[in-house]
Formats: structure tokens, C-alpha cells, sequence
């Protein structure tokens, strides 16, 4: 994947890093000791029914409800989803544990809880909360709605519009959800076990869940989960505290013109907001300072010079919002630089991919990446006893081929019913293909913990989009055929990721396969309520400037206009930036492989440079606060800032994202706040003092 | 002194605890060590001569200005004015101790700081900064201003006004300053050899200063710099940033309704003041409980039901300000309650004062005050190291007389041209009290911490305001008169708890009295210059409601209009509320008198109580904001508490201090924020989005 940083790993889909030192907290001992699984020699597994517990789900639904929320407004925000494994892992440990507790001591427990357990957990929430991304509620399902097509006004295919319906959306996520599940399922021994594929954020999160269940870890954890909450609170009540004085619109700590009304003007500001600088706390540095970079360059450079251009690249007549005039060359540039990055990752991935398959068949031997745990042949009591776990129960093949077909079937009869203009025969093709990309993905995924799905999503639009044409509703063709292609793609590589959690934690594949039907069934009904609720308690959602204003919705949906209509309708000089961009974004990337870690750490990364270029670097000011934060923590206490840092950011990106619940309420029952925080210039103040006070 | 908290120690005049754990900190330990200066025996004390250093008079002078700008701005906003003698202790350490290390690296190094030069220094600025305060800027001599004046409109002495002008300020400042000084001189041999008076507050500062000297003081000393420099940047930083919001009325961070516009209304609001947080962390507990107690009796309670009797009580038609109306039972009642504080403390005080000269005089033997270092006949080591330097040095007694004599004709010759309303004889008749007065105030602060200069003011005001009379100007006699008195009886009290440290510290008397002329010098000077700059640079001291209420100025002269006019003027019912007050406070005091320690930690203070009856509290929620983030504090670490706190709290008020200087020289030179923040209802701000839009 490539345009939207990725539920999973924000770092992994922008810059291809791994970010286990994010997830791996604590644990980096780990790899070095001699047998993790001696450790557990005392513990009995239960058998693959007895991980499945009603408390699981129900701390699962729980959790899936919290993170479908948070995803959501980070969906519709700007996009950046940061990896929320560690709180996942955190609070569910913390819930179930809690629940042991009590029980034990009221003497009803009747199961103590077993990392198998917490692995269950993890897998559906990851499974439910996963759905809220690639549901594409921020990006292609989104894209189809009016208030989107509205912003683009003089489109050939204006009336392919879907309103947004939580119905329809239930029924699409259905028939699309479980395909990668099942055509990954059959895959799993052969990435696991045979080609021991390394999944960094699979086995991180075991490392995780494995070190919650020692002594030692269980006392960090609680302390972890203390840290959390702490700050769970502070961003929650911060929320509140916030929300009174935004009655109206540019009201409130959001529209604080931090350094100056006219830095604000230029989207230049501190916005308050908790969650981003929680967000800028997980990801790594050079993302955040390549957000900055971006936003320097677009807003304080870019925009200005070519607004000055005003009347003569483009007619000065032009709304504000029209894509022919200063907002088209901030969407199309940012679309060119995504597609830059996004064909250079797709190529090397993919270059990666197969050279790692030739070799595999080649010489018959697992592919030993550099930072995996052991590429040797003779398997260590660890390996032993974990493939003695994943063989055990099996799912037969049979079961996983008949699922894909039944639901395929099914899927290529109800899809054309949702989008009449996606025809039976553009589905049964791509349900041809898209096993073949799941796999690729899933092994990519296992070799650089980089998922490619909205890569693939975007190469979806622009060939189904070509292929129905503007005239059949090529539009909305294209971004309907993306999201069924993202659902697959996506599914797999993360539940092969879960698979690699589930080997390392000795839980059965049956429990997972079971946990993340359950799973993808909570995130198929959930996510498109959460959306329902955004929409309708958020009148203006999706609207540029806005506070949800979506800002992949209008790239996607730009993008298979693009696919069907082609470049004609662009600003004067527009297409020429589009090129300059598009080849920067792929030598960018060139030269940050080329020159080494030593060096690429101090290169900003194309893909998160494009971001604010649509929308503006406020976010990113948040985020450099949270680096800064990091960075001034970790040179006054390393250790602390290691083990407790994610803790923080968690609990900030929690707290905040929780508080939308409330407050989406609150908007649909019409309460509004009562007061306005209002920034004015020394002169409009003073008219409006006269004017109050006349 | 009573009315106004008082610069030397806020706990110490409001409620007679004296504030030795505030300014002991890390010194605790050493009352019960056998020695200290057996520590301190191989070092050699320099000669009178050299314990004043150059070096040293420049570190008073900067450290002069910077409390100078520090108490003004207190005096302005509320009058509160905590003790800041650790922070000029280490400050004062910290700039010498830099000095002498650069030129000890250099090798021009001719003479090491000594404890002797630290005292000097904390002396010198103690009597610069002192002025500050006892000039009245805040109370009597800004009670003369046309702007005060004009808010008492039909009142008798309506042209007793004198504006503010730095030269007659500056004069009159001289000619009254020094009284003290010669009147304290010969006394010092009584306290604080014979009777051994404690003066809590000068022995905290020498236990500091010795500490400083120690190795192990020093490197705490070190840290404490650095806390109190981080604190100091964060606050002046946070000054800047606040600055540039406030472009016009009611814009910023100040007016900031925290609780709500309706909260806002009654003066209920945190206004994000950095100076008072710390203010709040430096007075006790029950200090900020009763401000928070005050105001929401007063602005909560009262003045709501008062207001409702508008029409009844009062004309419904008078202006918001004017005494008559809501404004008139604000400003009295806590003159009520201030002044009843202030009789029975003086009662209390003086009562003890004389029982505890009764006892000296009458055994014949050393009074033991319970607190004291030693009370026996037998002098210990230090005592009688210290006594021999002490006697060292003698000034002799008709030096000081004849000072005294010279200086108080001067002043009989030249008071009556500054003040034409004040006769000659009147000030005769004070300067033959006066001694009498400052020996009795110097002699109940050595024994309770507390000086009773501005009750001694007041009484000032009273008698020689109805001696001179309504019809040849009483009231601004009276307040000239307070001026005169308050100068005498505070520096009294002040200078002779710095002898009490001198003698502590083995400084000379001589250079101590030099030091305090050279800082009485310094003080003359500076605050009228820097009340000018204030008073100049915002145009709106003084007013009600503006960012410097003065409030102090307006209750000195209603007090003296109450003394020279009777109370005839008052609203209905206003009197018997005053009675009522009044006499609450007595009676409050009497029972936090009687039920000793542990219940009186919880009973309000009237003097506090009274302060926000007129200003309101929001001053008193940063305040209690202090007070939370100190007890919270000393619950999770009570050591680092207690060593940093008065470092964390002095950083935050000297931050925000020192921005008023460059804030007011940006007033001065028309340069004016560019932003406001501004604060509005949804509906007023829907009708100014409407405005601004058309």
C-alpha cells in the first residue's frame, strides 16, 4: 500500500523501515535470549475452542468499538493512521486481566487468562478496527459521495455519485470482507513455517503479548497501562475542555493561530490536538520532519508563487475550491507524488518479492532475512515446539478454496446490485487476479512489513476505471473495483501477520481463523455505524477547511477521474508539476536506498511530503511536538522514554479519539457549545468592538 | 502590618505564622547541629571594607531593578506580595558565584565570595526592593491620583488629587526613606544581642545564605539556579506568547473563562497567570483556601443578592463604578474586614510586644521565645563567635541620632512643599512618635514574624486626616502622612531582621548599615522610575476591571475620605454589613487564636478573605492552582518538594516579572499586539460572523 499510511505500521507503508523498535518495547532482549517458549514450559495450552472465551470477545468488541472510532477520525482527518498495536496488546491485557481478578477473587475464575487468549484478542480486534481503513470510509467509498463530487464540479462523470448509507455499506463490506480471509488461509504454512518469513509487526506484537505473560513483563505492563491511562484521561479531558469554546466555525484551540494570523492563513499552526501529537510520537522522526518539509515547501513556497499567478495560469474568477484553479494544483501534484512513490515501492516490492520466491524454489531453502530470527536449517526448541502448535489443529485447504468460491459467487451477483455501474464480468476478473496479488502482498508484507493494498486499490481504479469508461460510470466503476481489491489485499497481509503472532504465541490457527471471522464480522457491522455517526453528527464532513475534511476522499475520487478521462482538464502548467513531482517523488526514494541508513534518515520521504500538501502542515506541527517531546524525553532518560513512550502516545491517541464518541453525540443531539474562542486581527477587533457595542 | 500582605513574608503578616519552612528548605536539619560555625572556622571574615565589593553592589543593582519590577506589578494587580527572598538568596549566589569563576578561570580572581558579601547583597536589595512596596505605589501614593479620585466621584476632598510624577515621587521618597534607617540603628545591640529576639525571617535568610557556603549547600544551591532558570524562561516564554494575543480589551489568555462566560462575569476564571501560579506555591494552603473562600462569598453570594436589591438599596441608575452603588459595599466591606484584622492583630501584637518588655525588664533576663535558637544564659559556641563580630564594628549612637534629627528637619522643611495639605507640625508630631512606633514594630517582629507597618499606616491616615480636616485637604494629609509612617515603621522592622541575619552570617554591622543606605539609594530611585514606566506605558492603571487595578489605591483613599468625612456617604445597609464584617474578623481571628495548630490550619483567614471582595478571584484560583500542583508534588516526592519548590515557584513569578519590562517598553513605543483572543457567546459570535461576512 502506498497513499495512506497503514493501520499496522505508519512507518512501514511510508518509508519501508519496520518500526519494531515502536512495538518491540521492552522486549529488545528477547531475541538474544536462547528460548523464549522454555520460559512457558510450566503453562498448558488449551485447546484451540478453550482460547476462544466469551470475555475475549466481549473485550474484543469493547476495543473494536474504541479503535474503529479512533481510526475513523484519523481516517477523515488527514489519513495518517498510526500502528495501534501496542494500546490493542495494553488494554487488552488490561481488561482481561482486570476480569481474571475479580473473578479469582470472588472465586468464580474458572480459566486464568493464557497469552493465547490475549492473541485472540489482538487478532480480531486488529481484524474489526482494520475494516474502519480499508473500508475506505477516508478514502474510495467515501470518494463516491456528492459532497465530495460537488467539490469537482464540471467532471464528465458528475452523476456517479453514491450517497453514503450505513445499509449498503454493511452489505458491500460483507460480501468483500471475507475474500482475503480465505485466500490466505491454505498460504499459511508455506509463509510461516516454510519460507519463515520474518511479519516485524507479527512478531513484535508476540514479542508483546509474550512478555505481558512473565512475571516481570506483567509488572511493567501494569505500569505501562497506568501510563496510558493517565493519559488517556488528560487527552480525554482536554477534549472536553476544548470542545466548549468551538461555537462556531474557527472557533476554538483548533483555529489557534499559533504563530501569527498570517502563518495561520497559510494552514501554518498548533492545532491542540492531542491525538496528532500522540501520532508524532509513534512515528518516526523523519516522517514527521518530511511532513513539515512537505508543508513548508507546498504552503509556504509553492502555493503563494502560484497564486501570484492568478489570471494568467488560471482564471482568477474561480471559486476558491474549484479544481481548476490553486486547489487542482494541490490536489493533482499531491496525487502525482503519491503515484511516484507508490510505482517505485510497488516496483522494488514486487522486484523483492519474486527474487525472494526464485530463491526460495531455487535452492530449496528458507530466504534468511537479515533481521529475522533464525534462517538456519536446524530449528531451535523455540521453532520446535511452535510449528508442533501451528500443525496441530489444521484448517483443510478444500474449506478455504470452497469459502473463496461460495463468497466470490455470491459477491459477483450482490456487487453489481450495490454499484450498478460495476458490471458482473469487471468482478469475476478481479476475483481472478486477486489471489495472486494477496499473495504477493502477504509475502512482501512477511519480507518488508510494508502492505501494498492501496497500491493495488489504485491500480484497480485506473484499469476498471478505464476499462467501464466515462460514459458507463467509469468513476464510480473504478472506485468500487478499488475497494474490492483493497479488501482482499489488505485482509491478507495482515492476517498472515496474525498468523505469525499466533505461531509465536503457540495459539491453534483454528482459533485465529475462528477469531477473525468474529472479528471481521464486528468491523463489518461497526465501522460503517461509526462512519454513519460521523456523517450525520458532522454536517460538514468531507468539506475542505472543515474539521473532517477527508482529504483522501477528493484524491481518490480525482484519481479515477483521472483514470477515465485523463489529464486534459488540468490548470495550465498543472501537468507539468505532476511530472516534475511524480519523477522527484521516485529519485527521492532512489537516493534514500542508495545512500545507506546513515545517510536516508536525514532524507524526507516523498509519500508523507504529499500529505500536507492538500491540506496543510498543522497537523504536522502537532506531530514535531510529539517528536520533540520523544526526543527531549529519550536524552533525559532513554530507558524510561523507551518503555513508557508508547504508552503515552497510546494514551494521548486513545483519549482524544474516545472523546469523538461523546461529542458525535452530542452534535446529533444538537447541543452546541456555548462559547467561541475567536481569533481576530488588532482591526477587525476593533470593529467588532464597535460593532458589539453599538 | 496588616493590609497589605507584605514583601518580607505574605504568611507572616496575614496570619502570623511565620514561613521558616518556605525559606529554611534544606536548612532544617541545622537548628539541631551542634555548630555551624565550626564548619565554617578556617575561613577567614574580611574587613567591614571589604565585605562591600563592587561586584556586589552591581549584582544589587540588577537583582534591585528585577524585584522592583516584580513587586510593582503585584502591587498593581493585587497587592499580594509573597516573600522573595530565596529567590534574591539565589540569585544573588548565582551571579556572584558566576563572576568570581570566570575570574578565577582567568586568574584575576583577588577576593573569594564570602558568606559576609552574600549578606551584604541580600541587605542591599532587601532595602531596594523594599521601597517598592513601603512607596505605596500600589496603596497610599497612588491614592492621591486623579484616576483614583475620579472613581470617588462626589466626594469632599474631590481636589485633593496629586498626579504621579516621577520627580516629586523620588524627593519625597528621600527625604522619608532614611528616617528608618537612623531610628532602627541604635536598637540593634537590644534585639538582637540582648533580647535575643528570633525574627524568624532573617534567621531563615541566614540559615540560606550559610548553606550556600557549605560544599554541599552549594551544589544544591547549583540545582535550585537551574530549576529556578527553567521556570524562569518557561514563565517570561509564556509571557511573550500570551503578549501577542491581547490586542484590545478583554483579548487573551487573561481573560480567559475558564468556567464559563457566566463564571467569567463574577470574576470566576483561571487567567493563566504564571506570577500568581507561583505566588500560590510560595504562600501556604490556607492562604489560597481563604482568597478562594473570600471570593466565592463575595462574588458568588453577596454581591448577586446586593445586586438584586438594585432600585431598593441603591439607585438602579448609577454608574457600574460608582461608590454609591454595588461597587461602594465591595470596597468598604473589605475595608470593614482589613481593618478589623488589623485592630486585632495590633492589639494582639502590641499586647505581646509589651508583656515580652515587661518580662525583659522585669527578670532581668533574656526572653525565650518558643521558637528561639537558645534562651539560656550560657552562650554557645556560635553565639559567641557571632556576638563578637556583632560588637565588633560599632556605630556609634550619636551618629544615628543625629542622623535621625538632621534628616527628619530636612524633611519637616521640605514635606510641607511636596505636600501642600501636610502642616509642619503634623509631621513633627509623627517624627516624635515615630521612633517609639518602629522600635515597638521592630521589637513584635522578632517575635512573630510580623510587621504591623501599614496598621500603623492606617492609623496615620486616620488622626492626621481629622486633625487637618475635610475643608484644608485630609485626605490627601492623611495619605501623606500614611507614607511618612509606613516608611519609619517598615523600615524598621525590615532592617533589623537583615542585622539579625548579619549577625548570623558574621557580617559587620557596618557594612550591613552601609549596604542599606546604599540600597535604600537604589530603591529611592528605581521605584518611581519604574512606576513611571508602568504608569505610562498602560494607560489604564488604576481602573476597575483593567489588567492593573491598583486595588489597594482605591481602598487607601476611601479609608482616608472614611477618616476625614465619617461614614455618612455609604449606601443603605452598607454600614451595618461593615459592622458585621468587621466584627467577623475579630472574632475569626480569636477563635483561629484560640483552637490552636491543628484546627486553625483550617480556618479561613480574614485579611486574605477580604482581598478578592473587590478584585474578585481569579487571581486567587492561580493561586490555588499553586497550591495543587505543590501539594500534589510533595505527595509523590516530598523531599524534591520541599528543596525545589520555592526554586520552581520564584522562577515562574520572576519570569513574568521581567517581561513587564520589555512588555511595557513595547507599550511605550505604540507597538501593540497583533491578535486578540477573544471570547464570545454562540450568539454574539453568529452575529459577528454575520458583520464580518457582509
Amino acid at each position: 500500500m502506498a497513499a495512506e499510511p497503514h493501520r499496522r505500521v505508519v512507518a512501514g507503508d511510508v518509508d519501508g523501515t519496520n518500526n519494531d523498535e515502536t512495538l518491540a518495547m521492552s522486549n529488545d532482549e528477547q531475541q538474544e535470549e536462547p528460548s523464549i517458549e522454555k520460559g512457558f514450559e510450566g503453562k498448558s495450552v488449551p485447546t484451540w475452542q478453550k482460547q476462544i472465551t466469551v470475555r475475549a470477545i466481549l473485550v474484543s468488541l469493547l476495543l473494536s468499538v474504541l479503535f474503529s472510532f479512533i481510526v475513523m477520525k484519523l481516517n477523515l482527518t488527514t489519513g495518517i493512521i498510526p500502528s495501534l498495536n501496542v494500546s490493542a496488546g495494553l488494554l487488552g491485557f488490561f481488561f482481561v486481566k482486570t476480569w481474571t481478578k475479580l473473578l479469582s477473587k470472588s472465586g468464580f475464575l474458572i480459566q486464568p487468562f493464557t497469552r493465547q487468549e490475549n492473541t485472540v484478542i489482538q487478532t480480531c480486534v486488529v481484524a474489526a478496527s482494520g475494516i474502519a481503513f480499508s473500508g475506505g470510509f477516508g478514502s474510495y467509498l467515501f470518494a463516491m459521495s456528492p459532497t465530495v463530487a460537488k467539490q469537482i464540479p464540471d467532471e464528465a462523470g458528475a452523476m456517479d455519485v453514491k450517497s453514503p448509507g450505513v445499509g449498503w455499506m454493511i452489505a458491500f463490506l460483507f460480501v468483500v470482507s471475507f475474500l482475503g480471509l480465505f485466500s490466505v488461509v491454505p498460504l499459511r504454512k508455506i509463509m510461516v513455517i516454510d519460507f519463515r518469513l520474518t511479519y516485524p509487526s507479527g512478531t513484535a506484537t508476540a514479542h508483546l503479548i509474550n512478555s505481558f505473560h512473565t512475571t516481570e513483563g506483567a509488572k511493567l505492563a501494569k505500569k505501562q497501562v497506568r501510563a496510558l491511562g493517565k493519559f488517556f484521561s488528560f487527552s480525554f479531558l482536554w477534549g472536553i475542555f476544548q470542545w466548549f469554546f468551538t461555537a462556531g466555525d474557527a472557533c476554538g484551540f483548533a483555529s489557534f493561530p499559533t504563530f501569527g494570523l498570517e502563518a495561520y492563513q497559510r494552514m501554518f499552526y498548533f492545532d491542540f490536538s492531542a491525538t496528532y501529537v500522540g501520532v508524532g510520537m509513534i512515528c518516526p522522526y523523519i516522517i514527521n520532519i518530511s511532513l513539515l518539509v512537505g508543508g513548508i515547501l507546498s504552503w509556504g513556497v509553492m502555493w503563494p508563487l502560484i497564486d501570484a499567478k492568478k489570471g494568467d495560469w488560471y482564471s482568477a474568477d474561480l471559486k476558491q475550491s474549484s479544481l481548476h484553479g490553486l486547489q487542482g494544483y494541490k490536489v493533482f501534484i499531491a496525487i502525482a507524488m503519491i503515484l511516484g512513490d507508490g510505482l517505485y515501492n510497488f516496483v522494488k516490492i514486487l522486484g523483492r518479492t519474486l527474487w525472494g520466491l526464485y530463491n526460495q524454489f531455487a535452492t530449496n531453502e528458507s530466504v534468511a532475512p537479515s533481521n529475522g530470527p533464525n534462517g538456519a536449517l536446524t530449528l531451535s526448541y523455540d521453532d520446535k515446539r511452535r510449528t508442533e502448535f501451528f500443525l496441530k489443529d489444521q484448517i483443510p485447504s478444500w474449506f478455504a478454496i470452497a469459502g473463496y468460491v461460495i463468497i466470490a459467487i455470491i459477491s459477483t451477483i450482490a456487487l453489481p446490485h450495490i454499484f450498478h455501474q460495476l458490471k458482473w464480468y469487471h468482478i469475476i476478473c478481479i476475483y481472478l487476479i486477486a489471489p495472486v496479488l494477496a499473495f504477493c502482498n502477504a509475502y512482501g508484507c512477511g519480507l518488508t512489513d510494508w502492505s501494498l493494498a492501496s497500491t493495488y486499490g489504485k491500480l484497480a481504479i485506473f484499469t476498471i476505471g478505464a476499462w467501464a469508461g466515462a460514459s458507463n460510470g467509469g468513476v464510480l466503476a473504478g472506485l468500487a473495483a478499488c475497494g474490492v481489491m483493497m479488501n482482499i489485499v489488505s485482509t491478507a497481509s495482515d492476517l498472515m501477520q496474525d498468523f505469525k503472532t499466533g505461531y509465536m504465541t503457540l495459539a491453534s490457527p483454528k482459533s485465529m481463523f475462528v477469531s477473525q471471522v468474529i472479528g471481521t464480522i464486528m468491523g463489518c457491522v461497526i465501522s460503517p455505524c461509526v462512519f454513519w455517526l460521523f456523517y450525520h453528527a458532522f454536517g460538514t464532513l468531507g468539506e475542505p477547511g472543515s474539521a473532517y475534511p477527508a482529504p483522501y476522499a477528493l484524491v481518490y475520487r480525482n484519481m479515477a477521474i483521472l483514470g477515465v478521462d485523463g489529464v486534459s482538464a488540468l490548470p495550465k502548467n498543472c501537468l507539468v508539476l505532476c511530472y516534475v513531482f511524480f519523477a522527484a517523488a521516485i529519485i527521492i526514494n532512489f537516493i534514500r536506498d542508495v545512500v545507506g541508513d546513515k545517510y536516508s534518515q536525514f532524507i524526507p520521504v516523498p509519500m508523507a511530503m504529499a500529505i500536507p500538501f492538500y491540506i496543510g502542515s498543522y497537523f504536522a506541527i502537532d506531530m514535531c511536538v510529539g517528536s520533540l517531546i520523544l526526543f527531549v524525553w529519550q536524552k533525559l532518560d532513554r530507558a524510561k522514554a523507551d518503555a513508557f513512550g508508547p504508552a503515552v502516545a497510546s494514551g494521548l491517541i486513545c483519549g482524544d479519539g474516545i472523546w469523538s464518541l461523546p461529542s458525535s453525540f452530542l452534535a446529533l443531539g444538537g447541543v452546541q457549545p456555548p462559547i467561541c474562542m475567536k481569533f481576530l486581527s488588532r482591526s477587525s477587533n476593533a470593529k467588532v468592538d464597535a460593532f458589539l457595542g453599538s
